[in-house]
């Protein structure tokens, strides 16, 4: 492993004196309220629109800073200044959450995904600690149970599929509500969050992982069928390999069989790393097909900077919890790959498109998909994982 | 430019020896009707699903050839495969068409888009006129009256914005009725055909050119404002092209104002080739932002095959009509570019999907998106106006 100090410099520094400062010194709207987070490289803003689940990931961030690394006034006062964006404009009277915003707080996009929803409960708990808002607690619980609602009761959302002829069910709700209730615990004593991860974790290993394919399955049939059409096949190594370290997580923490949790997540990482590693220009593809046929998503070979975030995660916290070498090795491979290919050396913060061969696709730095979150939480993860990787593998 | 009987050849024996074996002999559904349209580079069936509007294309194409270049049996007999087909498992029961079927034509998607109605009728115009088939017309007529109504009536298709604080339209909806009603006009003297022509020529004119920015958009707001954000910002440059020689087209055949029309077409063709062309690499890019900002889409820069299919159809058909030898060149310089890059040398066909640089993205030959219309519409149009390009100019 490269030296514990070195690292733990590249991931601290990086998110005190480059993401933070990109974000907070370009993206904060003092005039409306909320974030102003569609940059162009240098920070420019190039779209007004408010995106929720991008409003809500920047203020988990700066309430998770205020309460994992210093009670800095100014991160308090930020995550505030999102929560009562949030709570003034991006709630349905139905109690749902709106996707995209008009800079001003008019709704124009609702969708029938609750990742609007998922986001605002890990930013209202994060920040209910750092202020000790109750109401911000009993915000999050709610909205969280309204969430496991709309999951659990067929047709509540509008279906994607018009006939139940192929009913089918994504990987990434499954994800989602590990990592929510996980953050809500930290603020609530309330069983449905353990019960919410262990359900979900049970659902991911006998419904998602594929062992004829050795791979973790995005989208599959009600009992786990596997769907063997484009959408059906379709893989994306960077979101299982989150799901992985959700996973992994949990045995940190302590939660559950930490045996059989290390030993889910390993096997989720190895098969992911396995179909996701470019053997020939390095990075992990976007999308695989589980038949190794090709995938008809267009980016499907793109190197996005968010599955490089998760993976150096992953295998940081792999390495931590099984002392296996390999871990050690791909943290490496992953970390090197990602810091040649993906910060910006002239403006700071990280590129988020690259074409397959590691050359520039796009110079955008913000936009609905990419904000404050997975670059930020990688080095906020990984920096807190070293302080703590006190053991003989240092 | 190039030696005309050479560029027919390279047109009509490609068509005839190369495009359609490749699907035919790959693509028919003996056992459930219709075509199974998702290949592999070398033909194989990689997803039975049947997309409506791409069955719709390929009977449409059958029909045409069958009209236009002999009649040969196969075709009128698999063109009749195709409508059979749609007839029995396309419609919903509000008369709307569905998008996406499984392979024995139960129903699995529909959309808010028409475009699953706009190609049925083409195929049911061409369809009629091949097999003289009188309830086909009617048919096609109903289904363009429906389309119109869905067009003109707010409300009536669930909209992608919930509110009315940004209203928009788009390009694709005026293109297609253009191209619809000219097909229908072959077999109908329904005035509908030509006063819908008339409306959206101007209405693409009035609301959707950008004079300030030199450029057609593709979305703007219901008088054609423009919309400072990605989606507003956003344009394809072959899609415009497409646009361009449609209105040409109209010229060509002498419909209404042919000085104006020709001036219009060749405008927006002027335009977007400025715009569109990759001054780098060669090859028209995916999109492109009105302003020079970055596009949010992530294959922005990616080569489609069929952008450089409608270039090929434009710039020839802008030649033809105004003798200027630019676009001689640039059709010759799209071509060549064309050609060199997308046709599948080993297994026929062209691939679909290139990095910027020309390099190969994707092998697959059809899937949702990709399949038996702009390839051999290109070599189809651009093989028969060659034969009529009998003045001093060829």
């Amino acid at each position: 492993m490269k030296n514990k100090n070195d690292l733990i410099a590249v991931y601290r520094d990086g998110l005190l004196h480059d993401t933070l400062p990109f974000w907070i010194n370009n993206g904060i709207d003092r005039e409306h309220g909320g974030f102003l987070l569609c940059l162009d490289r240098d920070g420019t803003v190039i779209d007004t629109d408010k995106y929720v689940w991008i409003q809500a990931r920047f203020t988990w961030l700066l309430a998770t800073m205020y309460n994992t690394v210093e009670p800095r006034a100014e991160w308090l006062e930020l995550a505030k200044h999102g929560i009562d964006f949030i709570r003034k404009h991006a709630f349905d009277k139905d109690g749902r959450m709106f996707f995209r915003l008009t800079r001003t707080g008019e709704p124009l996009v609702k969708r029938r995904y609750l990742f609007s929803e998922s986001f605002a409960v890990i930013a209202l708990a994060a920040y209910a600690r750092a202020a000790k808002d109750e109401v911000a607690v009993q915000q999050a619980l709610d909205i969280f149970k309204m969430m496991l609602k709309y999951h659990t009761t067929p047709g509540l959302l509008p279906p994607k599929m018009i006939t139940d002829t192929r009913q089918q069910k994504g990987l990434a709700m499954i994800m989602i509500l590990i990592t929510t209730a996980r953050s809500l615990s930290e603020v609530t004593d309330d069983p449905i969050c353990q019960e919410t991860i262990n359900k979900c974790i049970r659902e991911l290993e006998s419904d998602f992982l594929n062992h004829e394919h050795k791979c973790v399955m995005e989208t599959v049939g009600p009992n786990g069928e596997f769907l063997d059409h484009f959408d059906g096949r379709l893989l994306n190594p960077g979101h299982a390999i989150e799901a992985g370290w959700f996973v992994l997580h949990e045995a940190r923490i302590g939660k559950g069989d930490t045996e059989a949790l290390t030993k889910l997540g390993c096997k989720i990482i190895d098969w992911s790393w396995e179909l996701g590693w470019d053997k020939k220009y390095g990075g992990l593809f976007y999308f695989r097909d589980a038949k190794g046929l090709p995938s008809s998503e267009y980016w499907h070979d793109m190197k996005f900077w968010w599955p490089h975030n998760e993976a150096i995660i992953a295998t940081l916290l792999a390495y931590k919890l099984t002392g296996d070498e390999k871990y050690c090795k791909w943290h490496g491979t992953v970390h090197d790959w990602a810091y040649s290919h993906f910060p910006d050396h002239e403006h700071g913060e990280w590129f988020g498109y690259l074409h397959r061969d590691g050359s520039l696709s796009s110079r955008l730095k913000g936009n609905q998909w990419k904000g404050p979150f997975h670059l930020p939480r990688m080095q906020w993860y990984c920096w807190k994982l070293l302080e703590n990787f006190g053991d003989a593998r240092d």
